[in-house]
């Protein structure tokens, strides 16, 4: 069995941004030789995501103004969480758009439909966070 | 290490729709030989789900209701991603019941609860989409 | 390659409740003696979860009042599932909150963010329920 692990750093200027990862973790599944595996690609922090769908900026951006109506900024005041910090909304709109995906790596590529595209979500930017990638096969 | 990989295919006459593929997945994970291992099942498309829920008529249709609350389709004019196409709707359907499962293949079945039954959900439908199954173990 | 499976059984006596099992899943990987690999743990009920947030009471309060807003349990008579049963807003509210994690292990240990914590999400609590903890690698 064959495995590689590998953090990605991100320091988003804005709160909330989108940021498409794929070509990093192709590289990184060429990069761990593995030709059947599968490749997890997780947030390591709790107010980030890791997601696939399109690389549609109209589609981002209604991604954003959905999760602002379903887990809103403000007021503050409304969560518990928020004592000394703001960003209980940041863990609910994470927890909508998911943790990680896990990937089939088949032939030694990344094994995606046409459209499908990995993406960090970060919802309380502004500070460094990190992304794992795990790679395991063969 | 054994592994296996299959496309399953779709195309629902219904825009939304729940298939139940527990038996199909099923019966690939009997063809791989694996006996100790993890089974992924992935949607391929981005306004497509696969998801594990509980196999009565009535739940499914009160996640098509449920849905329609928190992504409606109309007015498709709501969504930046709708310029050309109607389906934004689809993409955040898609979001909430999730890309994927991954199971684990104990003594060389899936290693289910009682009630538990992977569906291929949905969104956009009348057109064809896959689904990968993606086998690894010993 | 190795593996280990092992079942976890909860029997909450609120409803719903969040429980951390962040170091029972720790202590499986030990076992295991996997030093690369991945660590799937999933709910083996479709009204219960396992998902990674942060172990912060006032984050766990909002959750449940964030769900119970978006899958309110009453009235009952709201979703077509409850017919001789009450529950279907617990499979909505598992639904969100997702069925499993996939966990990176790095030199045999679960390779974590600084604030990672696994929860078990009980949405239909006060009976016996299982939790699937899989490990593959080597």
């Amino acid at each position: 069995m064959r495995s590689l692990t590998e953090h990605l750093w991100f320091e988003t200027d804005k709160k909330i941004d989108f940021v498409n990862i794929t070509n990093t973790v192709d590289n990184l599944v060429r990069k761990s030789q593995v030709k059947e595996g599968l490749c997890l690609v997780n947030a390591m922090h709790i107010t980030a995501s890791v997601f696939i769908n399109d690389n549609e900026p109209g589609l981002l951006s209604d991604f954003e103004k959905w999760l602002e109506k379903f887990a809103p900024h403000e007021p503050v005041s409304q969560y518990n969480h928020n004592v000394g910090e703001d960003n209980a909304d940041a863990h609910l709109k994470r927890t909508i758009m998911g943790r990680e995906v896990v990937v089939a790596i088949t032939n030694g590529k990344l094994d995606f439909g046409p459209w499908e595209q990995i993406f960090y979500g970060e919802f309380d930017g502004r500070r460094r966070k990190r992304v794992l990638v795990k790679i395991i096969g063969e």
